[in-house]
């Protein structure tokens, strides 16, 4: 499948200082051995495949030209980042990689001094990188910073925001677009390499000479302003190159493209212009899977392939017919259930419509479902638009994500009193993504939104049937945590029913002591109360909605309990644990209280039970509370 | 001073659609008394006068234009809509503006159906006006949406992200960008009336027709691709008009610019392009402050006046030589201080400079102060990259708007641990700004952040101590908020003293109850306490911080006292009550514990004091928790 060379160059580098040494002649066979080392590496340990193999020759082109650690590269999203990770003296345990106790699947600075900057939510490199930037030229030093942003990550509003303040103070930021055709749209995919070849041609001075000519006949160009003729030779560039001019526009030298896969052009290019005073941008086009012909066919496919073999190029699939659906999957079907019966309920997603399921509704209603690119902002305040003019809006966000969209929620979706049904997907602990990755903040910091009504499904079921009240009953701002993985459930289809809004369940008869749980974490609660058996008398609530609270049920907690155990998969500032704990107050009952959820710390990765296990919140946890 | 112009038509005008009924002839005259309306008005009732003087013809030539509200309009932050909203029925209130229980300084959909969207935050109007105006396309309507944009919101990039989603699907949005060269950088400003003509001169024509031409010969465009012709056309006017052609690369139809003061021209240019399918853009440039001379001159100081002499266009300052000093002065003041001090200090804001004072850093070390524009996002991240690299931000953001950068926060700096100070400003109620500027929630969703200090200073002397605590103690992620308005010293330079990280101090000792308060709020528990005289025995807490709590204190509270009120100027759940809550049941302390704060409900604008009384956190209030 792929033509595995001998690997023999590339243990010989145990640092980007030895990579330097190398003899140019010899980097391209290190570029084949990378390759290779990461098709071998994730063939038995998942990760991001397709991004690294994409970006392995300006890996090695950036290490060769900068003097790196001192020069600085920030990966924006780290999927790319895999090859600089083996080079910068972490091959021996790549291995690791993502796994509980071994490396982030990001750059992390705290475990590489090569890792300039943390970056697991896309679009934050330019800013971060002018801030270096403009860091370094106060204090007079001579250290070059190097963005290196995905088309992608492109579409976000902080990358614009960076662009836009890039021209503004000193600085010598090289940005480098690494165009992999992912996500801009046609127009720049349409980009062919020949096209650029005419910019140096004669041919085009020819053209660009004769226009500045006539212009300047016109007195609309002189000697003076020679930003506009700057300005115009980008523009002509950007007509023949079909390309979307936007660099241009915020001041910033635009070179490129250039083919991302020529390791010694890319290497002559950042020599020639990496001491140019000032911001530029470098674009180059890469592929994705670059390499290794399955990934290259299908590239999102083969994003994060789980393992393969890595000689037929057929990815290994557990069977699981017989098992429980993925929640993305029972939100994705159920969408489509729901967008058949009303024609108002529409979809929006930023950028995650394979990873949220919605491109069922995309198939069946493509005219209902929008893909925003990762602009999370704007999926919130764009569904907000909709809901205006009367649409329904399922909105799905991951729950980290949603972290950035949080005064669109607040301003443009709960001021206004919306009908408006927020998914969050990926919510919890989210395995081996890791720190930036665990959607753990969501109850806390939606808590304290007015009007909001914020639940969580205990299983499947309770997945779509909260989807069904947001739609159908409560008609207004309502969120829906889920989690990532699987359910608990073969027969997840079932017949919608209203979960009414602010009502929890009675799971469980007990006498000792109450745990109140919210969201499927409560199926870690079933399991600890089996393993506790006749110790303990157990009563357990399923509460469903977070806000607003079932104060019913907690009034009868707080009469009938003397112990109350509360367990929800997020931070224990702020949510469940913390409005109980505050009904209890309000209303003079005096229980024992017991907050478990996750501590007063970012949670690195690994796999999701055990995080869970670590983080106090899996069965046996729950059981040694109960006992306690 | 002004002209005053005989006010007769404006009163006949009840709604816009007796607006469409005047004849054409009288629309200026109709101009000239909207905009002596608002001067008369406003020197009398303080508000945003420059901004919405720059817009009179545009409101005018809107609703004669288009069917409102069937048509709708959204402003980007509202300040721009005071002639819309006296010519949609309110003229009669609109002595009222701003006042506790008048008419909102910003559009709002729940006071008129003409406020066609909530418009407090800048760069929210084309995601929203983008989605009401696809869910019209859905719908199969011929509604029409229009969003003004000004210059400075077209910074954020939330903007961005809309403008890149506006030619994705099928909508008829209009995006006016009222261009009043307020923020976008110098080359957009010295754009220049007569350029535009040339856009349809026949000079032009000429040159884009031989360009063409040449271009079609070496086969690098076909009519096939007819994009490209398009996006040909517009690189050239760009080039022309000294443009920067930002808006031709979201394949958004771009016109203009013409002059905003023109309402004929406006009338027949919007009449002209109103029907055109697709996302097209207006350019306009407008003036802010026009028409009254002393706003003309300095649009900056003319923002938000407050009351002025309509005939003599002097500001009716009051005599403040022996009053205490704004907090903002205070924290400019004292950044400068503690920036000559140590040179790796520096400033970052957006937008704001003048609001938050990081004017005085500004123009004391002018190379280490940055205004970003309004993008809080970047501001942050940027600010991460500063910290990065060993500089000392403190970045400034109003709290409501730092609801924008919370992931920035939690990812790109909380999750480094870097020395960063965040400085949250109109934190708490701010009075007349109303529901989208009280910063209400930053206590909540600040506290679930793993590792980030939080304080809130009772006063000016503690707001300098907490700087200097951030600065030369803590060395690690920290937010200080303090409020909008006066502080309470005249002597505010007190000499810089640590806080330790994590102590609260007690302020006044007392055997009935605990008071636990944190921030300014504090000096109203002191008068409520003297408010009770002998009645009770109060001990008062103030906290200082809010994250690390102070374990000591609550132990000593927890052991001592039966009854516990706690007392915050911000949401009431999650905050400091929740806090309390949450530590007493934790270490099994069981007093009856009041929590004041603002309860879950948006709060509308008034004066402070108002809103303090209405939420029940002024001294009377407590008071009155107190005895109960």
């Amino acid at each position: 499948m792929s033509e595995q060379p001998t690997i023999h160059i590339l243990p010989t580098i145990h640092s980007p200082e030895e990579l330097r040494k190398l003899p140019d002649g010899q980097l391209v066979q290190l570029c084949s051995e990378l390759r290779q080392y990461i098709i071998d590496i994730l063939s038995e340990n998942p990760g991001h495949l397709a991004a690294s193999l994409g970006t392995i020759e300006l890996t090695v082109a950036l290490h060769k030209v900068f003097q790196t650690p001192y020069d600085r590269i920030l990966w924006d999203v780290g999927h790319q980042a895999y090859g600089h990770k083996i080079l910068t003296g972490r091959r021996d345990v790549f291995h690791t990689l993502r796994k509980f106790g071994g490396i982030s699947g990001f750059p992390n600075p705290s475990e590489s001094e090569y890792d300039a900057f943390i970056a697991g939510h896309a679009s934050n490199s330019i800013s971060a990188a002018l801030g270096m930037s403009v860091a370094s030229a106060l204090k007079e030093e001579s250290r070059q910073v190097v963005a290196v942003i995905g088309d992608g990550a492109m579409t976000g509003g902080l990358a614009y925001e960076g662009l836009n303040n890039a021209s503004i103070n000193p600085n010598n930021l090289l940005i480098i677009l690494n165009d992999n055709n992912m996500a801009i749209d046609d127009s720049v995919g349409a980009l062919s390499q020949y096209l650029v070849n005419v910019t140096t041609s004669q041919a085009y001075n020819k053209v660009r000479y004769d226009a500045y000519l006539g212009l300047r006949k016109m007195k609309l160009i002189s000697d003076r302003n020679r930003a506009s003729i700057l300005r115009f030779n980008n523009s002509l560039k950007a007509l023949l190159t079909q390309q979307h001019n936007l660099f241009e526009g915020f001041s910033i030298r635009y070179f490129g493209p250039i083919d991302g896969h020529d390791v010694k052009q890319l290497i002559r290019v950042l020599n020639d212009i990496k001491d140019m005073q000032g911001p530029k941008l470098l674009h180059i086009k890469t592929k994705k899977g670059k390499g290794f012909r399955p990934a290259e066919e299908s590239a999102t496919e083969w994003h994060a392939p789980g393992k393969f073999d890595k000689e037929t190029g057929r990815r290994i699939l557990s069977d699981n017919l017989n098992q429980p659906q993925l929640y993305q999957d029972v939100f994705g079907h159920t969408l489509v259930e729901l967008a058949t019966e009303d024609e108002r309920i529409v979809g929006v997603t930023p950028a995650m419509p394979t990873g949220c399921s919605m491109t069922y509704l995309m198939k069946t209603f493509p005219k209902r479902a929008f893909d925003v690119g990762i602009a999370e902002g704007h999926a919130v305040t764009f569904s907000a638009g909709l809901a205006k003019e009367g649409m329904i809006p399922f909105c799905n966000v991951y729950s980290s994500f949603m972290q950035r969209a949080y005064d669109n929620l607040i301003h443009d979706v709960a001021l206004q009193k919306l009908h408006f049904v927020l998914c969050l997907d990926r919510s919890g602990l989210v395995g081996e993504d890791g720190a930036t990755h665990h959607g753990i903040f969501d109850l806390a910091y939606l808590r304290p939104i007015p009007g909001l009504i914020i639940a969580s499904p205990l299983n499947e079921w309770d997945l779509r049937n909260l989807m069904y009240t947001a739609y159908k009953v409560a008609a207004t701002p309502f969120a829906i945590r889920y989690p990532r993985g699987k359910g608990e459930k073969t027969d997840w289809r079932n017949p919608f029913c209203e979960l009414p809004v602010g009502k929890g369940k009675k799971l469980c008869e007990g006498n000792d002591l109450a745990v109140l749980s919210i969201g499927p974490i409560g199926n870690e609660v079933v399991k600890a109360i089996r393993m506790v058996g006749n110790e303990r008398s157990v009563a357990h609530y399923d509460m469903i909605y977070l806000k607003p609270l079932d104060e019913a049920l907690l009034h009868e907690a707080g009469r009938n309990f003397r112990h109350i155990i509360t367990v929800e998969n997020g931070v224990r500032t702020g949510g469940l644990g913390s409005a109980v704990a505050e009904f209890m107050a309000d209303n003079g009952y005096t229980p024992r209280i017991q907050r478990l959820g996750i501590g007063d710390t970012f949670v690195e990765h690994g796999s999701i039970p055990e995080l869970c296990r670590l983080c106090g919140i899996d069965a046996a946890s729950i059981a040694q509370a109960i006992l306690k």
